[in-house]
């Protein structure tokens, strides 16, 4: 008992010490820390991350707050048994399990939460007491009678409770070298097969597979692999439901296992359809992104979202990227020499989102296409006396650095108000104008422009960053306008913005190059004199 | 400086502390340290929380290690930086970050990774360094020339690491009061919507709609919520693409926005395909599940898989549950007075799960369904004086919590031997034989008979208790047996299970009541002889 005693008063000490040297810290811990933290038992960590996440609520629904531990047996040395406990069942002597209770201050609900014997980090049983309050007032004609009711409510459950682990790496290949067999790091990220099977599975852009195809095969045949592929179109209009099952039916065919990781090669609508397919069969294959075109290279490849357009036979409308789901690759390889061979208006449908990026977050970023940005799309980023040595590869590690810092700690999107939305407002329904021809970059552009005229409109910005942000797009030969933007258009897609970002527009607008604020209370008045000013301007490419 | 030095210090002791009273502790952690864990400040737990994670790797196909912390300014007092960040470009003075150096033992890849900036627990500059020796060997008809050669590759790239916490309740609804508009769990469970809106949207089994669909209508119009209802079909052969579109169709209809929980009430198959539809939709709505059959409130409720059989195009076959995802409920909701609804064989079939927890986990429920389970089955929970009191309630919070504590530690399944999957080999074939007219519980019983006469072959049981599994599958009403369980459907089942466990069998057997092993070494010849066994015992039913 005394020993336990010191122990326990070692710990209190032990941890009241680090509060009080990090409450003069950094965000980022000192290494003395860091190394007397990973100096502990990995069951301790991991016992502790887990009672962190236990009082995580992740839904939001409800805001509660872990008002108190108690322990059966170890939270003092009285012997007196915690009455939370005493009523449980417990055959096993186990009464050093912790129990913990839970209050919501706001619905007024007590959860009491017990570890089970077989997996105390995970599964509690929960017992919750509700109590509701309602008044019902009855009027006659001589007087009012207020009644008060309080039910008690009082129910038993479990509660699961998980922390899922997403690690992926972003490898940047040297430009050129990822289909030459001397670089193994197209066949390494594919896994290392312990059986060693000498098959692998190949999910490829019908554009890449003109240019590329043959080299890709020739690869794995050096290496001497057999790759199986499946080819698909690439285009906007092919980003369906029927493409994922395409890749599926590749897949069974193929008997890919459950953790053999396949390959995705293509630009962003590939990547998208494949990331979907990848997480649905056998509930998820582990899968290698290589995207090709600049686009997908700053955009599709670093984050964790697929899907498809959907069209809704009730409805008989196609809604942009309504399916998919937030998967994570299990890397992505980067090689930018891809670019090279794509055309020009593939090139600025690239640079859409990186002027994006560029206007929320960086104006750094905006200089470097400022002054660069017409001589890249011309060179489509091949080596060109106009362009000075590693500009290119600055745009493209700047874009992916502020694109990953923006997805990163907000990977699955419980946080709706996000910067990189940035242009992503009214091109969802441009896009899906029937029969437009307009790219995902190339909309991104027109909303972007809009909004830099709603920030002007707003006294965010002066007219004078207006016009130089206009410039710009000119050089990258980004279109700023379309005549399918239209009042109605616009309007439509802010009640659309409010039922994806949950209740409220959340539509990000610049208070100045290389930063943001989202606004909610956009009017249709406000979106009609933005058009009205938007038509002043000379384009010299529309979005049609 | 002199602060610093002690605060450093007293890190360190506090550290050291920790780890002298955790080597003497239970796995559950004494409240003392974590009352003092929870002191910390939020960003310190949190710094903590990231560094660990960011040493997980969660694919495996690498077995990294952290061989070293480092930190260019706070590391030591004399100043000198080290050498891992003094080549980085840090023109904003950052030199507090802390730089971490990875090791791969088997690839002999060694990786730095310097957080970014904006969000140094998410995102990590990386560059990696690989060696790989080649060795040729080269002979002619006088001499062996042998060639070593070693190739270093440098690589640089990023690091997304994030933990996404999951967490739900399952809730036992008093029984009989789920319908009843004084229980507002219902509603309650569809979440708190600030805005006010008074509508909510479900999915509904058709035969729970038939007996319920106007008690959960009439619930919803009492509260004041209109309802917009789906009614989907439930049966076996339902599970498919198609149904997903069905839901996915009336949820665009209904505008069901981004975090508005929506309700699926029915058996196992529609919230399977509900599930399904709820990961996909706007990339993720929460959902609620409400299990309407044995089978469902035992195992469908319970964990996080969803999906549907999916018929492929190229081979033209179905295959069981190949299409779906890992997607957790925002809560799930259980009213056993459903059961009493159920015909017989529906109830039967969900004991067919039930007894399949009983043989790997636990004697006490085996007993409990060898003593009960003819009158329950008889009796379909509803009060019975064949059945005493509290034993229907028993066997479901046993099934649930042996069925939460195997799948609570391992929910995404990165472990892939796993005790639950007992009856899951050669059921998978057995329900897909076109037209055949099984159930999955009853499919998961003949799979779990089958195994126990492998379990016998290999010594692991006696006949005893083969006969006494035998004789409670025939208290349940379950089949033991189909004429569709030949040598090669059970093989292919065993050929299946090595590309879906990922090149192993992994197959659960039973080494006594109560306990399993996983084996992976089944021969078509064992097959054979199991199946010459299974002839010899007399049948009170069959699958077809």
């Amino acid at each position: 008992m005394t020993i336990k005693t010191m122990q326990k008063r070692s710990s209190e000490i032990a941890l009241n010490a680090i509060r009080e040297e990090s409450s003069n810290m950094a965000p980022m811990l000192p290494s003395s820390i860091l190394e007397a933290w990973s100096s502990l038992a990995p069951e301790v960590r991991a016992a502790l991350i887990a009672t962190e996440i236990s009082t995580v609520s992740t839904l939001g629904t409800t805001n509660t707050s872990v008002s108190s531990f108690t322990s059966s047996g170890a939270s003092d040395d009285s012997g007196e048994k915690s009455s939370n406990t005493s009523e449980e069942e417990d055959t096993n002597g186990n009464n050093n399990l912790n129990v913990l209770v839970e209050e919501c201050s706001e619905s007024g609900t007590k959860t009491i939460l017990r570890p089970l014997e077989r997996a105390p980090e995970n599964i509690f049983e929960i017992s919750k007491t509700t109590s509701r309050e309602t008044i019902a007032v009855q009027k006659t004609a001589s007087s009012t009678v207020t009644t008060k009711t309080t039910i008690m409510t009082t129910s038993k459950g479990w509660r699961n409770v998980f922390t899922l682990p997403i690690s992926y790496d972003v490898n940047m290949v040297p430009t050129g070298t990822l289909l030459d067999p001397t670089n193994m790091q197209l066949l390494d990220s594919t896994g290392v097969h312990p059986e060693g099977y000498n098959t692998r599975f190949a999910v490829i852009d019908e554009a890449v597979d003109a240019i590329y195809g043959d080299k890709i095969r020739a690869y794995f045949t050096e290496l001497g692999i057999e790759l199986s592929t499946i080819v698909i179109p690439g285009g906007e209009p092919d980003k369906r439901p029927a493409a994922v099952d395409t890749i599926l039916d590749a897949m069974c065919a193929y008997k890919l296992r459950r953790r053999e990781p396949f390959l995705a090669i293509g630009g962003g609508v590939v990547l998208d359809i494949a990331g979907m397919a990848a997480c649905l069969y056998r509930r998820g294959v582990p899968f290698v992104r290589v995207p090709t075109t600049l686009l997908a290279i700053v955009d599709a490849s670093v984050g964790v979202k697929n899907g498809v357009d959907y069209c809704c036979c009730v409805t008989d409308e196609t809604y942009k990227n309504r399916v998919g789901s937030f998967y994570a690759p299990s890397s992505c390889l980067l090689d930018t020499s891809f670019i090279t061979t794509q055309d020009m208006r593939n090139v600025s449908n690239g640079f859409g989102e990186i002027l994006k990026l560029a206007l929320v977050r960086s104006v750094d970023l905006f200089e470097l296409l400022e002054t660069h940005g017409r001589a890249l799309v011309e060179s489509r980023f091949a080596p060109s006396p106009t362009v000075p040595d590693g500009v290119a590869q600055r745009i493209i590690d700047l874009s992916i650095q502020i694109m990953l810092e923006e997805l990163g700690p907000n990977l699955w999107e419980y946080e709706l108000e996000r910067c990189v939305d940035y242009g992503h407002t009214f091109s969802k329904l441009l896009e899906m104008v029937p029969g437009v021809d307009i790219m995902h970059g190339e909309a991104v552009n027109i909303d972007g422009f809009f909004c830099c005229l709603l920030s002007y409109l707003r006294g965010f910005i002066s007219m004078d960053t207006v016009d130089r942000v206009f410039k710009c797009m000119q050089f990258l030969q980004l279109p700023t306008t379309s005549s399918h933007l239209t009042s109605q258009l616009a309007w439509q897609s802010c009640k659309d913005a409010v039922e994806h970002r949950h209740g409220a527009q959340r539509i990000p607008l610049i208070t100045e190059i290389g930063d943001s604020v989202c606004v909610s209370d956009i009017t249709p008045e406000e979106l009609d004199r933005a058009l009205e000013l938007l038509s002043q301007f000379d384009h010299i490419k529309s979005g049609e």
